[in-house]
């Protein structure tokens, strides 16, 4: 097995977690949460959509949580933008990066955002580039890359194809998202060696879902083809919106376990991310969704 | 990646995995979990164990449920025999194959079953021989493969005596198991390589646990190594007895979502298992432990 000796992991806990889960969550459990996640040294958390808070009420206070969190030195923190008026409120919060997004699947970019990819990726153009201008990172979020809950299966030519459009807007990373996280390791193998031909894999990070108990056999297989950004969300904050009572993000315990026991350096202290997981889920009270989370949670209780 | 083209899934959950769970579970839901997992087509099924009903109350009904079951051609079931007592209850309920069992970890061997691995070995010679000499099929589950809730780690040359031992007593097939799930993909790895440099590969099973999250992780490890045999369990049955409420034996749904996307072939039909572990998730009254498993019963449902 040839796996890299880094990985930079990105906690999106508070941001894609947090805004699937049913509850709202009150500003100061998410500036705590993000502290905590801080603390235990995470090079990269998204903390923040600036989104209208008509279509999602539980990011409404952004401005707020950026304000109020203590930004530790060598972590970036990332927030969604989907338009120029959420540009803007995020350069005025202080963000290190936006996140811009698009499907590979254009039923899904039809049903999610109501305009074909293309579209879409135009109406990111100005975006990008005032992001860029005012020296932010910009991350392409692609969504739907191995398989749509309206279309099903996605031809991996317009993963390809929609990652270069955003290299064309000049996306430093771009994330290849399952989803649905009906993904399985042969066909991450696949994705990833077709997008790596056009774009370099250093700046590629692969963001899986549990749905189907997949994600760490995911990240497995794209370690091997030589990914070294990856996605995951403390506890598995984030349910699936497209089977109830599944599972969404990736737990990042499970994750930081798997890392630590590969060897793999990643500057993260999964017994403070066992902590921060063990914080949010009796805030919200709610079941802890990392194997790993419950077991270490478990054997220090015993 | 070099994958197999077949794996031989063994499905464990009516032995392994209820034998764990609280409850006592009925004669009839055992038969009729036993007959759907035989018609979804497993080549082999875990049924029955015939220990001291004083000791293990779950599975007092091993001889009844073997009666009652429809005997699927092509079907191996095994049954766990502790001793030439549980042996010959074995031998009169018909059943193909016996399990002895034995640990890589002497603080495990000594506190589970009150003895030395060496001393444990010897009690197992007589009930392999006798077995062998009625013409069952006789596998040696070794238990703590990779890391032991009393002693911590457990060294890989232990790991490889354990297999010999059970290859001189005349094993046809040696299940290494992640007892406590601990174990990660690059230990896999090496366990996989130490063992297989002394018994050949195709007769080896992996036994993962999904307390960490790591199950499926170390599977696609496993088949990268060329191990072709793998153990699960319906609807993640069976809890973790070292960390309560943690997960124990990964889920059988999981596994084979897994395969069928890598293309590999079990003869396994997941419909049929998914069926089956809302069966028994149902009459246990307990929340089913497949991620598979749930995400396309919410699918089916939707």
């Amino acid at each position: 097995m040839k796996l890299p000796r880094k990985v930079k992991l990105v906690e999106v806990g508070p941001r894609d977690g947090l805004q699937n889960e049913k509850q709202f969550v009150s500003t100061a459990v998410k500036v705590e949460l993000i502290n905590r996640l801080s603390a235990a040294g995470f090079p990269n958390v998204e903390a923040a959509s600036f989104v209208s808070p008509k279509w999602v009420p539980q990011m409404a206070d952004g401005s707020d949580v950026m304000q109020a969190i203590h930004r530790r030195r060598g972590t970036i923190y990332s927030a969604l933008t989907p338009n120029m008026k959420g540009l803007e409120a995020a350069l005025a919060a202080r963000v290190d990066e936006v996140v811009i997004f698009g499907a590979a699947s254009e039923a899904f970019s039809r049903k999610n955002i109501n305009c074909s990819i293309a579209e879409s990726m135009e109406r990111f153009r100005p975006v990008a580039r005032a992001a860029k201008d005012a020296g932010l990172r910009v991350r392409g979020a692609l969504s739907c890359a191995f398989g749509c809950p309206y279309q099903g299966d996605v031809p991996v030519a317009s993963v390809v194809s929609v990652a270069q459009m955003f290299d064309e807007l000049g996306c430093d990373e771009i994330d290849i998202a399952d989803t649905i996280g009906v993904g399985t390791a042969a066909q991450v193998g696949t994705v990833f060696d077709a997008v790596t031909r056009v774009i370099d894999g250093s700046r590629l990070s692969g963001h899986f879902h549990d749905t189907y108990g997949q994600a760490l056999a995911n990240i497995l297989a794209a370690l091997e083809t030589g990914i070294t950004i990856f996605h995951a969300s403390v506890a598995g904050l984030g349910g699936c919106p497209y089977a109830k009572g599944a599972t969404g993000n990736v737990a990042t315990e499970d994750v930081l376990y798997l890392l630590d026991g590969l060897g793999i350096e990643t500057g993260v202290d999964l017994a403070a991310v066992v902590a921060a997981g063990d914080f949010i889920s009796t805030a919200l009270d709610r079941p802890n969704g990392s194997r790993a989370g419950k077991a270490l949670l478990a054997k220090a209780a015993a």
